[in-house]
């Protein structure tokens, strides 16, 4: 079995990774992706790099974006002659027999005789650095082609870890971390990432798929910090990155388990979300709601939803709808995102705009909602305040009136002055009496105008006692209540702006 | 302040159609557009005809789709010398002072002229045809660039019907239906839409934007019945294509009125929904969500939205959430969708199944949508049943309970027996026992899996009674049930199939 389907790592072209997606709109995702495949970090080519420059380059955080070099893809026979013969004779033997071995499962035999080799107490660790640049230049044709096998069973996971890279990580699941061997291990690891980038994202997917590393997931955070990188953080962002370019059906593979065995590094993390909705396709966003919604996936916790959503309105229109539908198939209240509604800008943000409403027409209307929707300012062409207050106008009359007349008094007794900052929700919320007047009064010549099917002919002003006739509860009451504060309060009416017909 | 506006009509170049797109999503859209604009039907070149062939066209129906032809912008001076000789001499020289005169409130004046002529009553209906060619050829520029003003006021509306073609629109809008001059001015706008297809939605403009045509809507099915095409319907469609392809701004501007005025042509009509969202951007979508919002749009109604979403299957995602976010924002319960369910592939209909379970998540399930849900077939890959089943026995505990109660009773009773064809929505639902247990295991062990926190390791069938410690209200009662069930009624249990982890 294994040896009917290992033979093609040796030299099968890699076969494009498999990118299902929605042909029109995602096609610049598309291209993005392939573009990048096979993609290599800048940072490949330093396979000559001495052991004293790794050592400088340590302390250094490599930059988080990739710059991938193009690489024609020619799978020439592994040259390892240039480092062959540094090795000490017993290792360079295993090596030369590795290069021969077409047979997986043999080759699987050489590699555990490898690493039994390094972690003998006589290894000398000067030649880990040549090693790991033999085992790259060998193994390269294991870093191709996906991953992640077609039909996902118990039986095709366990055999697409059966790769004699994974012997390495198979030999750290199964040691104690407090065994001399486990750092020596993980220093390799190191110096191969250092030759081959895809190795992180590799052994993510191997904690994840295999049996041997069940619950272990923990032991890539070593792995990071082993790492130049010597980061979680950045390693995980690298590594997830990098899984984006070469595997989009990977990358959704591993995200559940990402998230809920690093929280702290994925849950505030809107670059994450951002290389995941920018090239998932709708199948791939359905399934990962489907986690969501079976408590397998958790993508965003109360105290971070907030941030992530209002970084997630520079993103691309596809982007911005799947960050919304996953947030929403969440349990998280309402209330907790709704202060966005100060950022949201009606040209800039129509995504964010159009789901808010959807939800918002849902709710039952609670005063601070009322309140952050009447703190919009006043736009002509901003019909979002509007469409809220006619909808809560016509389902929730009695609510609504109460929370605007009690926002009313607020103001009127505090007029000018900016509210309290005891919430931080309302921090920014500068709502003025003339403001909250004005909203209810398109809010009046929208009722007036759709009831009466004026047809569009509305762009006049209205006097305050025409709205008796209307006839709406709302309208006679709310309504004539906005009227009859203006008088009070000798607020002169809004100026006569021309109004877009409908 | 017209003379200032309109000499660009005679020799600028087209403007191209603004187009406001988002950039990346809806990139090919973009083409599409692109494209097409100046576009021209195919018949735009029978200027030749004569009036027995048009006569004989008259009865058949145009092909709905259209070809457009490209046309390379060439504004050439208008050539009106093979028609203008074979007018009347009074005729003819209004055609040629028309021609002359660049100035568009001259223009409109001896335009008015000609409008007389025709309606006298000596006038000789054979010219109509050369007439309509003259004026086509001295009108082409008036048909390209953008008809919207960019700002919309009262005053922009205004100026934007002041062209010489509108002159034809105002004077039928001025007379009454049983005048015999009403019916010779719909020939002649008959005759020339056979030489300008545009001037259809030219006409929808003028209805909406001019302030003399205020509720004369109806005005158009006058006008499409007296055109070859003979019929509101293909007409409207025919016009709304031909503006969809050249001024996107355009159509949304119309949306509103041409749904509220022929909902009968509208309301039903999956095609004339496919145009606006194939070419809406995610700012147009908002506009369009508030315009239905504030009760000036009704997009679909409770008799025929379902079949409108059928339809919308087959459409591409951004076109198909687009069509969804228009759904919610209308007030139509849910329960007229549900029987959507038994149309939704996993694989094949990913959109429309994450809309819906975002849409069921908030419902408390009643029978029939828990009917439904099981109703659909059992896939390892599809978990939107055991999603939404967990998601209600998490928040609905006793009522999910009680209707899966009722409905194994219901499908024990009648086992393998079709369900009555009573209700509509329930013709294709085939639930079998085996099927309701099928899902109930499923949703059995995703609780286990999730709540004991076995981190992906289920693909093991776990024994009916090992569902009693898992300690969930739902878990112990409903589980449980559905294992008694199985006891009772002697079915065994569904095959061992290797499920994903997650």
């Amino acid at each position: 079995m294994l040896r009917e389907r290992f033979p093609e790592f040796c030299n099968s072209p890699s076969p494009p990774a498999e990118v299902k997606m929605e042909e029109s709109v995602t096609l610049e995702m598309d291209n993005h992706v392939l573009e990048k495949e096979d993609g290599c970090y800048d940072n490949t080519e330093a396979t000559f790099s001495d052991d004293e420059e790794e050592l400088n380059n340590k302390g250094k955080k490599r930059e988080f974006r990739f710059h991938p070099i193009k690489e024609a893809i020619i799978d020439e026979p592994a040259d390892i002659t240039p480092f062959v013969d540094q090795l000490d004779e017993t290792l360079r033997e295993k090596v030369l027999q590795l290069q021969k071995e077409s047979d997986t499962e043999m080759q699987c035999e050489v590699m555990q005789e490898i690493v039994d080799l390094i972690l003998e107490e006589d290894f000398d660790s000067e030649q880990m650095s040549t090693l790991a640049s033999c085992l790259a230049e060998l193994f390269k044709g294991h870093f191709r082609g996906d991953v992640l096998p077609e039909e996902i069973t118990e039986e095709s996971l366990e055999e697409s870890v059966c790769k004699p890279v994974c012997l390495v990580f198979r030999n750290l699941c199964q040691m104690q971390e407090d065994n001399s061997g486990f750092s020596v291990l993980l220093d390799m690891l190191a110096e191969l990432y250092q030759k081959q980038p895809k190795i992180g994202y590799h052994l993510l997917y191997y904690l994840k798929a295999s049996k041997a590393a069940m619950g272990k997931m923990s032991l890539y955070e070593s792995f990071a910090q082993a790492t130049a990188l010597g980061d979680l953080h950045t390693c995980l962002m690298m590594d997830m990155k990098a899984c984006q370019e070469d595997d989009v059906r990977l990358l959704c593979y591993l995200t559940p388990s990402i998230y809920s065995e690093f929280p702290d590094e994925t849950l505030r993390s809107g670059e994450l979300l951002n290389m995941i909705v920018a090239v998932i396709d709708s199948t791939q966003l359905q399934e990962l709601m489907c986690h969501v919604m079976m408590g397998n996936l958790v993508m965003f916790r109360k105290d971070s939803v907030l941030n992530i959503l209002i970084q997630s309105l520079d993103w691309e229109t596809f982007e911005q709808y799947s960050t919304w539908q996953l947030f929403l198939a969440h349990s998280i209240p309402l209330e907790t995102i709704i202060p966005i509604l100060q950022h949201l800008k009606y040209k800039e943000h129509p995504e964010a705009l159009s789901c808010l409403l959807l939800q918002l027409r849902r709710e039952k209307p609670t005063e601070e909602m009322v309140k952050m929707v009447l703190s919009r300012p006043c736009h002509p062409e901003d019909q979002f305040t509007t469409s809220i207050l006619r909808h809560w106008a016509v389902k929730h009359d009695d609510t609504l009136g109460e929370h605007i007349k009690a926002l009313l008094i607020k103001n009127n007794s505090l007029p000018r002055k900016r509210q309290s900052l005891r919430s931080s929700s309302s921090k920014l919320a500068q709502l003025t009496l003339e403001q909250i007047l004005e909203h209810l009064d398109n809010l009046r010549l929208n009722l007036m105008n759709t009831k009466h099917n004026l047809g569009g002919a509305v762009a006049q002003w209205v006097g305050p006692r025409s709205c008796f006739p209307v006839g709406l509860g709302f309208e006679s009451r709310l309504g004539c209540l906005a009227m009859d504060w203006r008088l009070v309060l000798g607020v002169s009416p809004p100026p006569l702006v021309l109004r877009p017909r409908f």
